[in-house]
């Protein structure tokens, strides 16, 4: 669900034609619907009413601070996992009891740092950070809240890279682990170990990895308790699948009717963590057609946007629907021939869409969906190309939310000898 | 080859202790070796000294201006393929007559530009493009030279996405397009058509793909010239492989002793592109150990560095060496327990190298080696991690050539609404 809509052959976002934006920032450009991101907070907000949850927006998702700001303004909180992001969520002023902060490679700095900031709680992977919090708490004469992260050993059916809760991954403890931790908690002085965190992986559409996942918390939280652990906090994540062509995930309401009933009588504050569930739909990447180029077996569309811009189908063979902004000039005289729709980067893992049918021509603009998630946050400056900029629809007005990036900036920090 | 050597087991560079730079500089470090940059220069201008090619080092590979310089004031010119590069070979004052421009998707902009600085000539990959760089040229009253890429439909035998050479590449033309062209080219009044480029792809260890390239282009010179066309250059790109683990590539001696005696009679200028094989051996990424995390089945090594800073294991599944900067430190103790050596990043695919045997303590300092190519020049801010600083040793002194990014570049272009 989202608010890219065609009307008459031509694309809105939130009501607003999509070809007038790109007039006003060119191409290539991420344009953001943020009607679309506050309705799908909303589906997950009513969903779990009942517990009255803490939502904290994953913030790796679209790290971009004006989507950072409207999310909070709504009531959000922030699910942070480096320095940089807790940069971001101090420079939008972000509540720091509402910030949790995973993470398997915490460092002493960024440790120190949200510490000073007083965030709600760390999320911890290892007996080794345990300890490592400890002390930097110790140091600053601070006592802090900690969940341990744990690791199900669950299979999220999802691609290999975003798995996160098997135990062949570098995430979370054992159940083991954990245990010991809770038991052996004087050893850990300045620490207030007393939550739950897991997270199994993203883009997951079906419901049973969670439920099986959150069944074994349960049963971890149980006997924790039986040893007078004291757990007052369950964060279970977030990694709820979105519609990329013709996934059929689950609702936000499916899927709490699901976990409700597991949780209710567990008598935590729970904590979710949503990311790709709340912008993944809310953003697409406008690109403009530089060349047509038919081969033998195939067409080429050469467009201004690049695997640099967007990664996820080069790194995760990931289908993003791609469609034109103007459906109406559209031929569809080689309806027949495979179309690739490619970026000018050297190298052929450079691809936006392969084998498609679009009929597009030369200096036409097409639209990239499902790209307002892990899109422009994974973008990178390869082959010496400029960041591209990023406009956010907000009340039928399109604001600029990032400069695109000028050939400054490409060698800001470089220093000839 | 590579001037990465450990003496009574310390790791050095171009003489100088790494572990006497990290201190100096700290990790995540890009450090580069200019004598192992030079050497391998050396080696293919040697190789081909008979013919006296011009040497276009490719860019794309490292575009730090540093490196391009040290390759400039050492005479080569530049392999470029953007704006973005073209400002910074202008930057580096690179010569323009020494300046190649190749890539399926050059604007409008991007081609003016080149052509108001008098770049030696453009490899073209489409008809499309002719046409386009013909019209930009007629507009500023300028005759500007090309090559066409041709398409040789040949396997490199390498990973699929660095594979340029095949029909169904995005990459080139096919014969029957550039016979075309050339027939035609009183169509195409302020270009001089005069050259044939081929790039058949990226890290091709043997000689044969090319042999094979090169052949069907001489066959393609011939037939050209019997219908009285031009041909003054021959450009046989880059893609020279190296050793990142126990290849065994070919030397520049043995790839030129197979291709000179198929050029000696072809009266072409030849041009060269070598890009990896120049700087890919010549960099290390240091990185410092986190926490180390024992698992069930397996250890992981949890680093400083991540997939946003060295991409290619996590892209292509690529192998690179990962040794300690100390390896007296080490301890065998837990030799039998596979190793993943992995970053901070929150997903699976986050990990530098895999089931590697790796005896090092948390603190303890690696080093990821050949990673002078593609590295720094595919990293991004993903997770909002900093961009890391790039040192480059040249006569036993370390120089900063990229400062390490602070918390404000993260948010430089961005407006909070």
């Amino acid at each position: 669900m989202d608010y890219f809509l065609y009307k008459k052959g031509k694309l809105y976002c939130d009501g607003l034609a999509v070809e007038k934006i790109v007039k006003d920032f060119s191409t290539p450009l991420y344009v953001y619907s943020s009607r679309t991101i506050l309705e799908h907070f909303v589906k997950i907000k009513k969903a779990f009413a009942k517990l009255k949850p803490l939502i904290c927006y994953s913030v790796k998702a679209n790290s971009n601070l004006s989507i950072m700001k409207l999310m909070v303004e709504n009531g959000a909180g922030l699910d942070i996992v480096s320095g940089g992001e807790l940069f971001r969520a101090k420079k939008i002023k972000c509540k720091p009891e509402k910030i949790v902060y995973a993470s398997v490679g915490k460092t002493d700095q960024e440790i120190k740092q949200a510490i000073l900031y007083g965030i709600l709680m760390f999320n911890v992977e290892s007996l080794a950070e345990l300890n490592r919090i400890n002390s930097v708490a110790k140091s600053l004469r601070k006592k802090v809240t900690v969940a341990l992260r744990f690791n199900p050993d669950v299979e999220a059916n999802t691609h290999s890279y975003i798995t996160t809760g098997k135990k062949e991954n570098k995430f979370g403890m054992d159940s083991e682990s954990v245990s010991w931790a809770f038991l052996n908690k004087s050893s850990f002085p300045n620490l207030s170990i007393c939550g739950i965190h897991i997270h199994i992986g993203s883009q997951i559409t079906e419901g049973a990895p969670f439920v099986s996942a959150v069944k074994k918390t349960k049963q971890l939280i149980t006997s924790l308790r039986a040893n007078k652990s004291e757990i007052n906090y369950l964060n279970i994540g977030g990694g709820l699948g979105i519609v990329y062509n013709d996934e059929k995930p689950q609702t936000a309401k499916e899927f709490a009717d699901l976990i409700l009933p597991l949780l209710e009588d567990l008598k935590v504050r729970l904590i979710l963590e949503p990311g790709r569930f709340i912008v993944g739909n809310a953003g697409i990447l406008v690109t403009s057609v530089t060349y047509i180029k038919e081969a033998l077996t195939k067409r080429f569309v050469i467009v201004d946007a690049a695997m640099n811009d967007l990664a996820r189908p080069s790194l995760y063979g990931a289908y993003h629907k791609i469609l034109p902004l103007n459906k109406s000039l559209g031929t569809l005289e080689n309806n027949e021939k495979k179309t690739d729709i490619v970026g000018p980067v050297c190298e052929s893992g450079d691809f936006l869409g392969k084998d498609r049918q679009l009929s597009v021509k030369q200096g036409e603009n097409i639209s990239v969906f499902g790209a307002g998630a892990y899109g422009f946050s994974m973008s990178s400056n390869y082959n010496s190309r400029l960041r591209v900029a990023e406009v956010l629809v907000k009340n039928r007005k399109a604001y600029l939310i990032r400069k695109r990036e000028n050939y400054s900036d490409l060698v800001r920090n470089e220093v000839i000898i």
